[in-house]
């Protein structure tokens, strides 16, 4: 016997207009009574295994010890492998398609210790049709982990190193500028970056504002900033935001309608030239600053 | 004293943006905090009584023991009956309004082995009004009946023989063509069909593809196959989904836009004549098979 | 040391797209692993403070015993307090910003007994960025509560007379009529008023049918009903809902549609003129009784 766990947490891109994840969670509390289950979302972009993977990324650190069920498949019903993979001594595992998915979560935590493939149809449930593994395989795993059953007996194991990666974008910093890409869109507005504030100091160390491009825009004024409030009605900010990345945003309104841009645009943030410092550092509005109309 | 329960598992329609569903929940914990509520789903169209019915049906094999709380109730405040439904000896309660909507479930499992109509107000809350029986009549009912009331103390025996059945479609074979309807159409745009592969057979055993028509649009061809990846980008797939029936997929996009149904929609599947079997099986694109273009 | 809780009711502008809910779940379990969550939504319009206090106030007679996290929190970041209150001899927490979200739910239950700023950072998460207080302050500290640690622990005790209180708005009668807004309107299309059956009455006592105002539309005539199903397919009804509120309905389908109508809106109800009653209360449809076509 492994070790017990007692919490479930899981993601998804099933939504939750049908009963995918209801069906899910019934079959969870059938083989594991004792097991609580926390929802992270399941509304992940049908197929955007990035966007899954990221979001995992950005919440890890947060999640109780347990099991982890993450599912953006698009390759179900393939021989891509289903697989689990024990983290952090044991404290949790992460059940889910070998796509990358599991990958930034499974590296932020330290590494994949041990993995299997889930080939044990024993801990499976019957499959009526190939299309449904987060409750025919997925689902019934982590519920008998839960249960105590060894991760090596769900399956072969298979070596850490062999696991899919995620794509990780990286920033690229010049003279003066840097070029990134927005990571996440949220129900605000608010846009992440795949840029650190140490990256920006780099180029920009102690300056109130700067200019961002993104898509076919002229070049926008945004300034340095806390909290949303401390930005203006027609401003745009640029804060670090509550995952310690930098972050497009406006006060109380959608900084990625503002911009015209969502997850996967590129950004660019420069420094103002010397002398269009106070112009810049103004609060502009979108009709201002904007060379023509945009949608 | 019954028999007692320690799950509530919910549908309704009552959507997540209102906090409908909230105060059920709450109601059920305050009166019996030891149960687990399981979400099903929330998102039934509103007033889709068929709908909820096929999501229960769906779902029924997977729940786990206990009652089962299903809200579609376009009637709420006129006579329609209250009921709660045992089945299985006792291993699971049904409980919702006698529309229908439990029918086929309860049918799956075995049928009704005893049935009341909820008229003991003992076991309700006090209504303020008429319209919200999921807070004051269903889920105290199931709230009760976890903490261990009998079925009977809850109201008046019913014969289980006048309990609404759900209308549920059949499909129709002829010569070399079966005619059936769209049940449901999932996230992902795949279409569920009343047509089981065995129908399939009887028409057209073997036979690699087929032809499908649906709505006003012109014939297309489809490829019987075991998963989406199975299919080329333009390919319209029939495959055997994760409940056992026939569904038409496409991979990584939407059958039902490509093919312009919706749940409740006519479609007849038919075998190609000799001698076009080869143009038909061929990977086709929208624009080379349509007669005209569609909305 | 406190009382200790059990349950967890939460209410939020967060939405379910992205994994704030989640993560404060995960905060929650991870501190307090006995607490069960009762979601009562997550759909709060983005910053609408008072669409979740009118929720939250709606709700609150149901709750189980125990902590209430509300956060629509437009100021997050700024000096608004972040507060916890007692009511009802400790039988519950209520946990948010100070910006009167909380504020018609405390009083509902019989007001503030003790309170206080959540400022003792022992009983916070360390903030990587200061805009998702939700994870980092508000669950926290609704978990220490479950736990047993006092309120007094969680910060400095503030005057409960200091608390930002919500702006209720009241119906005002005059002589035949009664002028009101609208509070609500649910995923059915009902729209609760701020206009109880006892007002209605003291204007139009026996009344079976009035007339409404709302926007720019022609009046329109009302049949005061007990339920839905004893409207005419084209007619608009006057039911005492669920909370004992009035509400303008329709049988299976949307009276905000029928009326153009939304939260926040302005609502007049008259007694129709004597002699136009025979035309008023006859069923209409809206071709019938539209003056000009609207959107």
């Amino acid at each position: 016997m492994g070790r017990r766990y007692d919490t479930v947490t899981l993601l998804s891109d099933y939504g939750l207009v049908d009963e995918f994840v209801g069906v899910m969670k019934a079959v969870v509390r059938d083989i594991a009574p004792h097991a609580a289950i926390v929802d992270l979302t399941h509304d992940i972009a049908p197929y955007d295994v990035r966007a899954g993977a990221l979001c995992l990324g950005r919440s890890v650190a947060y999640l109780p010890e347990g099991v982890v069920v993450a599912v953006v498949d698009p390759g179900v019903g393939t021989d891509r492998r289903a697989i689990a993979v024990e983290v952090a001594d044991g404290a949790g595992v992460f059940v889910g398609p070998d796509n990358g998915l599991l990958a930034p979560a499974v590296a932020l935590v330290g590494g994949a210790q041990r993995a299997v493939a889930l080939t044990n149809e024993e801990y499976q449930l019957e499959r009526l049709g190939p299309t449904f593994d987060g409750r025919d395989v997925f689902a019934p795993a982590a519920a008998h982990l839960c249960n105590g059953v060894d991760l090596a007996e769900l399956g072969d194991a298979v070596d850490s190193d062999s696991l899919l990666p995620a794509a990780v974008p990286l920033p690229q910093a010049s003279n003066g500028s840097v070029r990134g890409e927005v990571l996440w869109v949220d129900r605000f507005g608010n846009c992440q970056l795949n840029i650190g504030p140490a990256e920006l100091d780099e180029i920009a160390a102690g300056e109130p504002a700067m200019r961002v491009s993104a898509g076919d825009g002229a070049p926008r004024s945004v300034q340095r900033a806390v909290g949303f409030a401390d930005l203006g009605a027609g401003a745009i900010g640029l804060v670090t935001d509550s995952y310690g990345m930098l972050a497009l945003v406006c006060d109380r309104r959608s900084a990625a309608a503002e911009l015209g841009i969502d997850a996967g645009d590129e950004v660019v943030l420069e420094v103002i030239p010397d002398g269009q410092n106070a112009q810049a550092t103004a609060t502009t509005t979108p009709v201002e600053i904007r060379a023509e109309p945009r949608r």
